[in-house]
């Protein structure tokens, strides 16, 4: 299980926890609670497939997708680091001329294939970019050429993506109908890029699974960390605490951060309430927002994502010979990963004594097995914090106000 | 000047502005005040002698600082994107082996060059990573090659870098006295790395001097328009709005993003106090923070950074004959330049239908000039809103309490 330090034991109610969570397991959106154990095998071997010929033939995959068809593999391909012939870059997450120049130069005249991830096909971010990468493929392949290069993940039976995807014959991949978005990292949506860019994707699963597990044999729900960390989150919401920093002192975790703050952002920023996330990568910001969160305001807490080995690759101070010039003889031959270890201890006493109540969640390490683990953590947390605010957590009513507006400032015919 | 569109029109209180300003010039730290029109233009001339060097003999420069060592010149060097054979990479902003050791790997056997920034060279992140680079320097080039290749930016006549520098022959350039590290990126610590990436130095320090002569030339304080910010800011404040989210269009502004944070976060967040700076990137956060902007809590205030032309690239959408599979039909031949300026304009809409106060700060162009100009706006207008808010704009105090307790773990003899 991950671990999970509280600031001081959070005061579980277990009967109102019980009713949230079969609240949230009757919601016809819960599909991600119970993905580990149902996944569909047969499209997870031809995820597998689809990934080795992508490796063989293309030396870019261009994920065109936005929100959380995009972020939640970009949090995990960062945080894994794995080696791969193919690279995977990022399209249709805005609409920046020069964002979708900055890709197209990168590829180049390389090999490349496009998998395009939208539940309708109608998002007008990544339909608009699918558009300039499928001319771009017919351009280098010809039509039908092209089509082997597109990996459409859409809607099982509908839309205008699996439409297009079935009479062009793209291989197509589901994005189920119980599960939205932003909990959708271990679908089809998360899981093809992840296993281009080299990641085990059955150990991603193994290790949500092992999660799950953890929580279904535990006899006193108190004892779930998802839930302690659901419930702690309350009661600060309750105290007026009204912003929650997530640090990390692993600069490859910074787009895990960006995908919690989707997470909980949107799932609980509703009805002119919830706590507003943000995120600091240590030890950078400690010479930027480090003042504010030593001395600023005072009603904000930190939670601190700590891995507690990072990885094989280390470095021991090297040693200097001679007079103690820039100071850090008492550092010779120390490992660098010791040294910023101890940086996030003295970090969080300096914020402790400072005034922030800082919490922990603590993960093994940054394999496969321990990101689907904290993937399923914080997604059973959220929903459960979101129930105990009182919202819902799957729907994102307020994402509609720009689109409504842009669509009637660019003549967009009503249906 | 740099547009700005407050909300409502700010009351400008024309004598406690001049007092403000006027404590603000007769600080220690406000060098940055008057730089562009003293900067020393023999050290200019060295900077831009000292890029061509590196141009001409390395495949990547590696800038190894922290704060506001690092943020400026990346912010700048991102917004920017010059073409230049060499790249700038960045260490020494963390102590994670694994950010080291991308670096390291990225290098790999290339030609490179080093400039470490640190005003005293004792600053355990830089000091730590500057080991490890002269160490690499030593083993490709020699001890007396590599002293060529290592830029020091420092102080001017003492500490231990600055010791270190006269010793070995380093080239040296000057963080002086006067500025602060969050002011100082139109000093040499942003302007080397600045010139090693194509940027035109003198068009940036053109452009602030622009500013500043745009602020002395208006004989109505109340119209300078960093005035207007820093006023309409301590207004929100005043108001309890907590927490001020700068927002964009444009992901190359990312880190400029991350700059304003820092001078912000740290000018401000003391003794209790200061709005929390918090920023995203739109429209790709349009489908993750974008909920919690339209519905969450309404004690939030937007900044949005706009950018009238971005450039010369542009894309118009790609036509396809036939059926409106894709829904996009009425957006055929458009280009998407207007597609986003339209969807920025739709987004400040509906946040303001939701209750959220829109502030915009809009520049021409993404030219150095403008750049210049835009840093020049925020210099200012985020000294006199630490000023409004009775705190001393240019220390940190908070920042040397995880350093007090790493010392302490890490063992570190007391001087």
């Amino acid at each position: 299980m991950i671990k999970f330090v509280p600031a001081q034991p959070a005061a579980v109610n277990i009967n109102q926890i019980e009713v949230a969570l079969s609240e949230i397991r009757n919601d016809a959106m819960s599909g991600w609670l119970d993905l580990p154990d149902n996944y569909d095998r047969d499209e997870l071997a031809n995820i597998k497939k689809a990934a080795q010929q992508i490796q063989n033939d293309s030396k870019f995959l261009v994920c065109i997708g936005i929100g959380g068809s995009y972020l939640g593999h970009k949090a995990l391909i960062d945080a894994l680091e794995k080696p791969s012939y193919t690279r995977v870059l990022y399209a249709g997450n805005s609409l920046s001329p020069r964002a979708l120049n900055a890709v197209m130069q990168q590829i180049g005249d390389a090999d490349f294939s496009v998998n395009v991830i939208s539940k309708s096909g109608t998002t007008t971010e990544p339909a608009v970019a699918f558009r300039f990468f499928k001319e771009k493929l017919y351009k280098k392949y010809g039509k039908e050429g092209a089509a082997k290069r597109i990996y459409a993940t859409t809607d099982a039976k509908q839309g205008a993506l699996h439409g297009e995807a079935v009479q062009e014959g793209y291989t197509r991949f589901v994005v189920p109908d119980n599960i939205g978005g932003r909990f959708s990292v271990l679908t089809a949506v998360g899981l093809l890029p992840l296993a281009v860019a080299g990641a085990d994707v059955d150990a991603l699963l193994d290790g949500a699974k092992t999660e799950k597990d953890d929580y279904a044999r535990e006899p006193n729900l108190g004892n779930v960390t998802a839930v302690q960390y659901a419930v702690t989150r309350s009661e600060y919401w309750k105290k007026k605490y009204d912003t929650e920093v997530m640090a990390s002192f692993e600069p490859s975790l910074q787009y895990f951060e960006e995908w919690w703050k989707q997470l909980f952002g949107e799932s609980e920023g509703k009805n002119h309430q919830g706590i507003f996330p943000a995120s600091v990568v240590y030890t950078t910001d400690l010479h930027s927002l480090g003042q504010y969160m030593q001395d600023g305001r005072r009603n904000i807490f930190e939670t601190m994502l700590e891995v507690e080995k990072v990885g094989e690759v280390d470095f021991a101070v090297p040693i200097i010979p001679g007079a103690d010039v820039d100071g850090l003889k008492y550092l010779e031959d120390r490992k660098l990963s010791d040294i910023n270890r101890i940086a996030c201890m003295a970090t969080m006493a300096a914020h402790r004594a400072g005034g922030i109540p800082v919490l922990e969640v603590i993960m093994p390490d940054l394999t496969e097995r321990s990101l689907g683990a904290l993937v399923y953590f914080f997604e059973y947390a959220c929903a459960l914090s979101a129930k105990l605010s009182g919202v819902n957590p799957f729907d994102q009513p307020g994402v509609e106000a720009y689109k409504t507006n842009m669509f009637g400032l660019l003549g967009k015919p009503v249906a």
